[in-house]
């Protein structure tokens, strides 16, 4: 194995300059995940300061939902972001989440890559360990201040902490430190910083995101108090969507550098049981059928299995006929609540919503849903307003790269009643919000602001865009058919005083009576019973008029 | 400070399944961070077997270039690319480089975050401490198997190592260690694993990879055996380009954050001589003035500066009048480089290259050049080819995301002789090659593919472009007038037997002479003497005849 250099010897070329492999090797050093995302901070979202804050705004969000919906509070949300100096912002926000362990708050908050949602297979906002800790590692960057936070868990004391991050070492650094017990009984969380920001008031800015965060999370209230005064969003349902429930990782979708080590670190006693125990779909008949096809036994303990024969077994699963992962881990909004959060923020007069059975990327399994409203208020001309949502939040950056905005450019939109020429954005009187939830959403950078563009995924996408346009395209059609029957139906009124008086002088019946008749009959033949013709019963999909929202 | 909750108290909903912020807390888990990396894995670049390919083959190619240029070797590269079943391949490299350490080799190769390059100033291929080791781990993953290393400092001794990495602590993990003392005399690096991958020949491809890499490191030669046979690049240029030099921070890209963590831990003694001593560009009376400006005593300590103090001299800093960073940090290929790059791979007729003066982004010195290439064999329909290099590395993903694209398409080129519809791609007989120079290139990803479009980044650009494109115009105008001169040459021509034959008549001279004096004339008039009145004497730029690129 050990080679000879092909080259043989070589003379180094004489420059004074050159390095040797000993002077190289002492410039190597160990780098902090901290120090890393510090000098990147791009890759977490913090490019420019208009992109800083609106990405402060979504950690601080994002983690504030997520809570309260493991605790399974109806969440309320108090945001502030008001500008100190020309070029700095404090942003606040307070929820009545489960709060914070007063101990744990040091580490949850102050150390990069931890968190409780990497290792799980649900679907969550959070995955990475990394959104709240790189705001407090910016906020400090920026102003050289600490960020603080208010914290109780309901036991009648209260936390109180101003925290940076040490980032040569990834720990947190606390400044100070109280815990106040003064018997008042709360829960929920406080946190507040200073950073560099700019606030813009655009398409991708805070004001338009938290617009989004109230449609996709309509069981949220939440009140912004932005630097152009506040604005309230009212719930717009009563309930949570179910937990999503943890689930063990899927044979397909595990490749075998993750087999290894599953099978060398399981607690399990046989083989048979770590296919059992540490794998969702896999019953005692299918781990029997792996064994056999692998030729390893059943029972035999996991620690004996070598490299070849876990490559066998691996092999084997990969081969194996198992049914798909199970799909309680995620949580789709569901058809209802898209329509209640479309409704409550949109002055549109259709409404449709559609929701897509579950689909499974490299083992992940994954749901995609899609809202659409049209007409009314919306503006006739210029793009269809896309909002993209992933697992519950808005994505504002990137759109250009995201599979969501390649699925909408790719479908036909002028079948469904939109303009659009060739593969761009359709164009008219909408909005299209689209909904993906997974349990591990693969975004193409840490601050995940777009999907990755695998195939199964626009196709899915693409599936739940069409049958939304389909119902979309029959209120559009019925609307024109109506529209040219009311012309028509004009056209006739029009003639029916010059028909009666004719008429009446050549049959002698009263005038009126006949004008009487005929506008009466203009009216039953003409008039077109859309709703009930054109829709079917069970379509998820609502018709509020004059544009009117909040039916 | 302790603020008290806007919500008041707040009852829970009731619901058996929620957790309160204890049960939360004990699922809160430090994630090592090759754990992140094998998680997220496609933004290291493994998206999928065809581009796990590429990015292996580019870590390996990046890390011996780099090792070669800072130990001034000029570097021979031996690359092998084999498949072993349907499904993997077989990535070897062998250089001449100066080797590595035995006893470094497994931290340098078996640990995420280690590198010499993410503390220095310096433009350098690498600069993240991930590459190579994204490569062991991602081949660890799909196959299971160690990556070899053989290594040589020409000390007469060879270390074999078997190496995986232990992602869940990110330790390197030694499979088999032996330190061969056999005499021979050798320098370099030979390392070899098995990945899951996919060989496509494409625009995107390894092999495409490879001609750029050649084009951009005129100065290496390259043999590549791929699984469709041997490619052998010679070298254009026996010369390496000069070893850049690190530089210290300049005061304008440093952020508070930073500069705090800088004044803490600075071993000069006075706060005047951190400022001299610690950053580029700042001398005495620029320090004092600093100082005078924040009102601090440019003699005391910096230990005794506290967070206040350290604001106003943060912010005098940021007023002070200074020049830009040096540029000696960066290491541009040059234009006569980049034609012999493009002259010994490409079989166009027309050469032109630019190398724009040294622009700063927030602090950072950067340098665009740009190589153009024009008719010849190049395929005169279709789009232009357009090689993005980003420090001598070539870019071969997310085109549509990067600065350089943005460029070549924000610019006019229907001017300077290609077509173009709108804002798209040119298209013509045309490569157009665009080289980034950094010592800290804003990559939009780890898997560093594409650079972040800031405005100055992308005015540099379209400036080079520009200027490329202004010469690129005088040859393709000087060229049609040509053409257009041969044409009426050629009509003259065609007349001048008759003419000549009815002169003869009428003056009774010989038709021979008369014919012989026409055909001189029609030459004096109709040549356009080309070069010497169309391209000025200093533009470096030089035309090849007949398409032959090798002159």
């Amino acid at each position: 194995m050990v080679g000879t250099s092909i080259f043989g010897c070589e003379r180094m070329v004489d420059d004074p300059a050159g390095k040797n492999a000993e002077q190289m090797a002492k410039e190597h050093k160990e780098i902090s995940v901290s120090e890393f995302f510090e000098k990147n901070r791009h890759l977490l979202g913090y490019d420019n300061p208009t992109r800083a804050l609106i990405t402060v705004v979504k950690e601080f969000v994002d983690n504030s939902l997520d809570a309260c919906e493991e605790a399974r509070i109806l969440p309320r949300i108090w945001l502030e972001v008001k500008s100190t100096t020309s070029d700095r912002f404090r942003v606040m926000l307070k929820d009545n989440g489960p709060g914070m362990m007063d101990n744990r708050i040091p580490q949850t908050l102050g150390k990069l890559l931890v968190g409780s949602k990497f290792y799980k297979n649900l679907q969550s906002r959070g995955q990475q360990g990394l959104g709240t800790k790189g705001a407090v590692m910016y906020s400090q960057l920026t102003t050289g201040k600490p960020t603080s936070i208010v914290a109780s868990t309901g036991n009648g004391k209260t936390s109180f902490y101003e925290l940076m991050i040490d980032v040569k070492k990834n720990e947190p650094k606390i400044v100070s430190h109280q815990y106040i017990e003064d018997g008042r009984v709360w829960h929920g969380l406080k946190i507040e910083m200073e950073i560099e920001g700019r606030y813009v008031e655009s398409k991708s800015g805070v004001g338009e995101f938290i617009k989004q965060v109230a449609i996709a999370n309509p069981f949220a209230e939440i009140i912004f108090d932005g630097p152009s005064g506040r604005v309230e969003f009212q719930r717009g349902a009563m309930e949570l969507p179910p937990l999503p429930k943890e689930i063990k990782p899927h044979p397909y979708g595990v490749e075998l550098g993750i087999f290894r080590r599953m099978i060398q670190e399981t607690s399990s006693r046989t083989v048979k049981s770590f296919f059992t125990n540490d794998f969702s779909r896999v019953g005692g008949i299918s781990a029997d059928e792996i064994c056999k096809l692998a030729g390893v036994n059943p029972g035999v303990s996991p620690r004996s299995i070598d490299a070849d024969n876990s490559e066998k077994l691996f092999k084997a699963m990969k081969n194996a006929k198992l049914l798909r992962p199970p799909t309680d881990c995620l949580s789709p909004l569901g058809e209802e609540l898209i329509l209640s959060g479309l409704k409550k923020e949109i002055k549109a007069e259709f409404f449709s919503s559609v929701t897509r059975p579950p689909s499974v990327y490299r083992g992940s399994p994954f749901q995609v849903e899609v809202g659409i409203a049209y007409g009314g208020e919306l503006p006739q001309e210029g793009a269809v307003d896309i909002m993209r949502i992933s697992n519950r939040v808005p994505l504002m950056y990137q759109a250009g790269d995201c599979a969501i905005t390649k699925a909408v450019a790719g479908t036909d939109w002028k079948k469904y009643g939109f303009n659009q020429s060739g593969k761009n954005m359709p164009t008219g009187p909408g909005v299209v919000m689209v909904h993906f939830a997974s349990t591990w959403v693969p975004y193409t950078s840490e601050s995940k602001q777009a999907i990755a563009s695998y195939n199964i995924i626009i196709k899915e996408i693409k599936l739940a865009l069409q049958e939304a346009g389909r119902r979309m395209q029959k209120y559009v059609s019925g609307k024109r058919r109506f529209e040219m029957h009311q012309q028509r139906k004009k056209i006739f009124e029009r003639y029916i005083p010059e028909v009666a008086e004719s008429l009446g002088k050549l049959t002698k019946e009263n005038q009126e009576l006949i004008k009487a008749k005929l506008q009466k009959m203009a009216k039953e033949v003409t008039e077109v019973k859309l709703f009930e013709s054109e829709l079917e019963g069970d379509d998820i999909e609502e018709i509020v008029s004059d544009g009117e929202g909040d039916s």
